[in-house]
């Protein structure tokens, strides 16, 4: 048996699942965005972690520094907002390959420091060691707000929604690893916005607050998997089933046009390239207007994708009017 | 410029130093054993990192997997312990190679588990990815005690400490690494006793807890680096000077006989060594005796080492009558 035939998550649950819990601090352990844990007083603290490897979530060479500190830190935030958090703290370690220069690193952590300060986050801690290729290691603390917001709440008839738009850190992807001649005739200002998307993903934090406190959302879960693969996630973990709009899709033109340029389909970069970091939600149909308006005045589009349904019924997505099972091609890190 | 002519600590202080902090709460950050960062409420959290590379900390081959789970969570209980602190939670990311068997991979975590266990540690978040070579990131957050006991505290006419041994953790490293040969005439107990000081450190917890309460330390530091290296930091952080007594060393007669074996020097391996994850303390003259005997209470030596010297003095080292600048072959991580 080896490590491959298992996935990642599949791992994850064997080699964490069913072990004793300590004391009543832990609220929600591991399977969600990050650990909710209790602290003396009235609070709950939130914590996550996650780590980057050259080679496996980036290519040195394709891959400014200052974006990979960015990104490193960009992740960990999404997943506090993820669960309806205010990031406060950052742990950092880094093995450093031997031939990177110092100024290498110190871009590295102009990311790291960029993305922090933007939310007042302090880097508090960290270690720093050399090892044979780049490694990220990034440890976010945070509070919850009123109360964390889990990947499990979703009930049916919930409807399912999404911040910002799908598909375009796919896009920036599939530019980022293109070469000259492929991204012929892609204006400059579409290959740097959807560059920005997959390099410099802006974590959901300020919009994680106003939906919490305006849509009472009944799950979340950011977007790293892709959607369908974090759809997937909200179903096993509330035991319901979806239903995804296929055709309802916020897909920009930008990443359209790179999809038609590029003879992609740009409803898979949608459905399964992942790392948009958007916030994906359940709430009340009754709320969304609300959340729209609310999310609409800080610049943020927010459109309804699907439905929770029935368990039984498991994933399923509709297009032009008749739906069929949705596959499970999740990206997975292994 | 390159990063290993910074040096370990040189390179973290020119990357994070001279950072802006975001509100009141991070009462430590960069640069001591943990951060401390006051919660809401009256509490103050500790939190720590730390990363262990394959063929940088370890030697896959040489290494029981189970083992190395257990020392990425000990150096970080440890680090915990030196602020006098309890560990509660700990996030745990892995980088696995391919050849990785899940066999291995069950062993890693049960090391993990069982050290974390004993302490009621929780494992509450992590991360699972590819990596070229193993890399384990444990991140453990704690809860101060009355108060988090930094390395900078140490005055003058303070005495210098420490628990347990030195040199044995130095001394299980050499015989990890010998052949047969070498280890021929030393008993199999001897062997056994000092392979487990290197590869299954006991962090002391507990120790630092009956410490704090009787002996009021003004500083506190775990020997990572080595006693003259971890003597180093409490100078340069209490802006101190440090003198050991260099011929009472707490070295027991286990390290001694392999040293001899080996034709080794044993007070290389006590100052130099490092990893002995012992605590090394200052504190005035009169509370020894009190730790000393609670302490020995719970089976664990306590030996006044040294004392500190006015800062102009610097690091000094006493031997046969006669005292001699310390050399600073502190180990870096570079």
């Amino acid at each position: 048996m080896d490590l491959k035939s298992l996935g990642e998550f599949g791992l994850i649950e064997h080699l964490t699942g069913r072990r004793e819990r300590y004391g009543q601090s832990v609220r929600v352990g591991i399977g969600d965005d990050a650990a909710v844990i209790r602290i003396p007083g009235d609070g709950f603290l939130l914590a996550c972690t996650d780590m980057l490897v050259e080679g496996k979530h980036f290519l040195r060479e394709k891959t400014p520094p200052a974006a990979l500190g960015y990104k490193a830190m960009a992740v960990n935030l999404s997943d506090i907002a993820a669960m309806g958090g205010i990031p406060r703290q950052a742990l950092v370690s880094v093995g450093w390959p031997g031939d990177c220069s110092l100024d290498y690193a110190e871009k590295v952590y102009e990311g790291l420091y960029d993305l922090a300060g933007e939310y007042q986050v302090n880097i508090v801690g960290g270690d720093t060691v050399y090892a044979p290729v780049l490694v990220l290691n990034v440890t976010v603390i945070g509070e919850a707000r009123k109360r964390a917001v889990r990947r499990s709440g979703a009930k049916p008839g919930d409807k399912l929604a999404v911040t910002g738009r799908l598909g375009a850190s796919a896009a920036g992807l599939a530019l980022l690893q293109a070469g000259e001649e492929e991204k012929r005739g892609i204006p400059a200002e579409v290959v740097k916005d959807l560059l920005d998307s997959h390099l410099r993903p802006a974590p959901r934090v300020r919009e994680a607050g106003l939906l919490v406190a305006t849509g009472n959302p009944s799950a979340m879960i950011d977007i790293s998997d892709g959607l369908a693969g974090d759809a997937r996630h909200l179903a096993v973990a509330g035991r319901v089933g979806v239903l995804i709009y296929g055709d309802r899709l916020p897909v920009d033109d930008y990443t359209k046009a790179v999809a038609a340029a590029m003879q992609k389909d740009y409803r898979e970069w949608a459905l399964y390239g992942g790392e948009d970091y958007e916030l994906l939600v359940t709430l009340a149909e009754e709320k969304v207007a609300g959340v729209k308006q609310r999310l609409a005045g800080a610049g943020v589009s927010f459109s309804v994708i699907g439905e929770i349904i029935p368990g039984k019924e498991g994933l399923r997505i509709e297009r032009q009017g008749k739906t069929g099972p949705l596959l499970g091609k999740g990206y997975e890190h292994f």
